[in-house]
């Protein structure tokens, strides 16, 4: 049966996915790469290790919540033995882009900066409405806990260029992360994508579309975590069923 | 070139109606139906009447914001001097709705609960994620200033019946509209369409789709009646240039 | 050292307050009360009892997240044995309430449909909204998960009934639960509390204050049932310093 | 009989006033200050000049929607010839700041950032909030419309002012105006006031208090400019009476 290896077995959404493994009987857990300690207890035969060859060895798919560095390293070492991968990670330069991309040549590789499937879902939404309602100003906010240490968010910074894309633009080019100021008026093309932080939201996400006379907003609220780690191993199930190597996302998982 | 008459002048929508057509050089108000008395000037040359049969000869298209006994006489003299009709009323009787489409036989119809193009596309987007997240409890929020008669509104109906039709379900079947007592636990198809008054909102309507772990929101407001007035005159404009009869939606009119 | 019993120990909150429990050095673990079986293990020590009598006997303050009946047998055995006690539980009858009262003259009774902080200074803010702004209309919304039995919440009934009182109004003369049908305008004292249900939402109540021209909606959302069990807690310690019998509440234990 | 004098006459809410004021049977319309030109026709016997001085002369209370330059001369000029000032203003300058506390020491000058009794009431409920919440996280975001030269609102500071006021803070010290990057954890003390542009939305504030396990938030929205011309009126009315000069606010009007 093939089993699972965790990278970012000590984060919080790391945490939730070795609860649900361990009592999952269709997709076991195999290894958990760890930097330092894990300060928990594991069944026995599961492989504790910090070296991500000997994780990659000792699994048949792997589920990445980790940092840019540790995706890194997953990725260059997959690259000598190429294993399905599940890459939840955010906030990559450019070149670490590229070699999950190089990576996506040689073995299946599901990216998402969202896990969820209401993510999956709201990301196509928006790109339709920012189509058809071409005159519509779009703003959009998220919200996380007080710990959490990148803004904003890689899921809507993922928002942000589908609402972009829908009008052909690059959000690189038209994104805004904050206004002060004698600023003038607002322009008909920039998209805002506002940080807020505070107490212990899982996250929230809105995406406003705002036009004289009326408004539409799109609001995704995650309640759990668990809608994370579920929706991981939802994907890791699919990803070894997938033949071909390639980029996927939560919505060819979903198939939607 | 073609003119337009109005039934419900004497309404609020019915009043930014006149506003607008009286500066609309593409579409001139060319007759008003009223019951009692209209109490406000108009541009000379614009027909006043109390009779439909009057109405119907001195215009070439007809945009209705009125009470479902007036639509209902509307289609009946339409029946016998066919014209296309713009009808935004609501609250219509079993027999009232069979009239409107019996007249979409003899000509172009166009029936919306609500004018604005975003609540046109917000139906599709409702229609998909009932279907697409079919293990998500839909809950329907709707509202109105405190004059409004009716609850809950035609438009927070209409969302229900896409949110239904994405599941397979009849709305009839499935509509809550309060609850009190000790009820028991939420079934797995109900969906509530609640109805808050006060002030004087022009519309408020939020579709949300919740399920453990996570939920969406998608909330249209009308921040001006103005969405209404502009959206009506928008699908006149257009459904004068359709040449066969039938039931269209605002959706046909913006090719969405 | 004190001791604290739990009533309701097999609900979900009741598990949270076990797991603070066990770990808290200042105020530990004596009795809990089952009418089943408890399916997790405790430490040595305490004592497992399906008699209140017992459970009484066995600590120096309840705290008590159950229901009506079982709370009706808590103040009946605490009106022969005086003891401190915590109550959260929702849905009483007036029967069961004036037991609760006669308890109240004889041991310190803290009572609260809501044991969060944020809640018990919503009251507060709703009343003084509700006396200031007398030509605002209130409208009260609420939302829980799918499995909850009761609507609207105990915590929206007392919302409403702060609402009421800043207009020198009663919450039962001016309710309203539901709205269907061609029902006439609002009237100017009516106060709808609306619940919705759906997902694993743990708690939002937002009430609304409209008139002509702004509105303004005061919204409290639990992210956390460890808010109840932490605030009933919290509740629980001051409680116990309490010398005089009487009725208090979160406030007075807050101090606002 | 009492008459007012305008100035900011071509602005959107100075329109308004117009309109009210003409119609008003206790305050009526004395003079208007415009920069430029007037496109509207007045009653005869209001006069329309460019000079503060003159304006002054004509009227026996003030109301200003302007731009920070044109208060600063009308506090100038005021000072030559004392009358009652209610300024609604927003941006300025210290040295604005200042000239207005002086006028203040000479005749009654009512300053509000807003008008409304809506924001003068939740001013005071945010400070009480943070005051109370002490562990609460304050994050502030507000929405206007896609023509708003300046961010954030003046009205979002004031509340901003009110929120660090409630922890013995100084807005200016804590304020953060967007989030963009690896910024690390958010800080206990910060308060970001958040701008978003879009549509024609006449403006929402919400105040949020973030904790683990609960939130609340406060939100004020203005559904039409009315409120803020209705508002201005009412101070006016009531400025008139006052016979001490001193800097007052809204809620000195309202008694709140």
């Amino acid at each position: 049966m093939a089993k699972v290896g965790i990278v970012g077995s000590t984060g919080r959404v790391g945490n939730l996915l070795i609860n649900a493994l361990v009592e999952d009987t269709e997709l076991p857990l195999g290894a958990v790469h760890v930097c330092g300690e894990l300060k928990r207890e594991l069944p026995s035969g599961v492989l504790v290790t910090n070296s991500m060859q000997t994780l990659l060895e000792n699994c048949d798919v792997v589920i990445d919540f980790s940092a840019p560095e540790a995706t890194q390293e997953l990725c260059e070492e997959a690259l000598k033995n190429p294993t399905p991968l599940v890459i939840a990670t955010t906030g990559f330069t450019e070149h670490q882009q590229n070699l999950m991309l190089e990576a996506s040549k040689e073995m299946p590789v599901l990216y998402a900066s969202n896990m969820s499937a209401g993510i999956a879902l709201l990301k196509q939404l928006v790109e339709q409405v920012s189509r058809t309602l071409k005159d519509f100003d779009i703003e959009i906010v998220e919200q996380h806990h007080r710990h959490k240490v990148d803004s904003p968010s890689g899921t809507a910074l993922t928002l942000g260029e589908f609402a972009a894309k829908g009008r052909g633009l690059e959000l690189s080019d038209v994104r805004v992360s904050g206004r002060d100021g004698q600023i003038g008026a607002r322009s008909k093309d920039e998209i805002a994508v506002m940080a807020l932080r505070g107490g212990d939201i899982v996250g929230r996400h809105t995406v406003g579309f705002y036009n004289d006379g009326e408004f539409l907003e799109l609001n995704h609220t995650a309640t759990s975590r668990e809608t994370f780690s579920k929706g991981a191993i939802r994907a890791a199930k699919w990803l070894i069923a997938q033949e071909k190597p390639g980029l996927y996302s939560i919505n060819d998982c979903l198939g939607i």
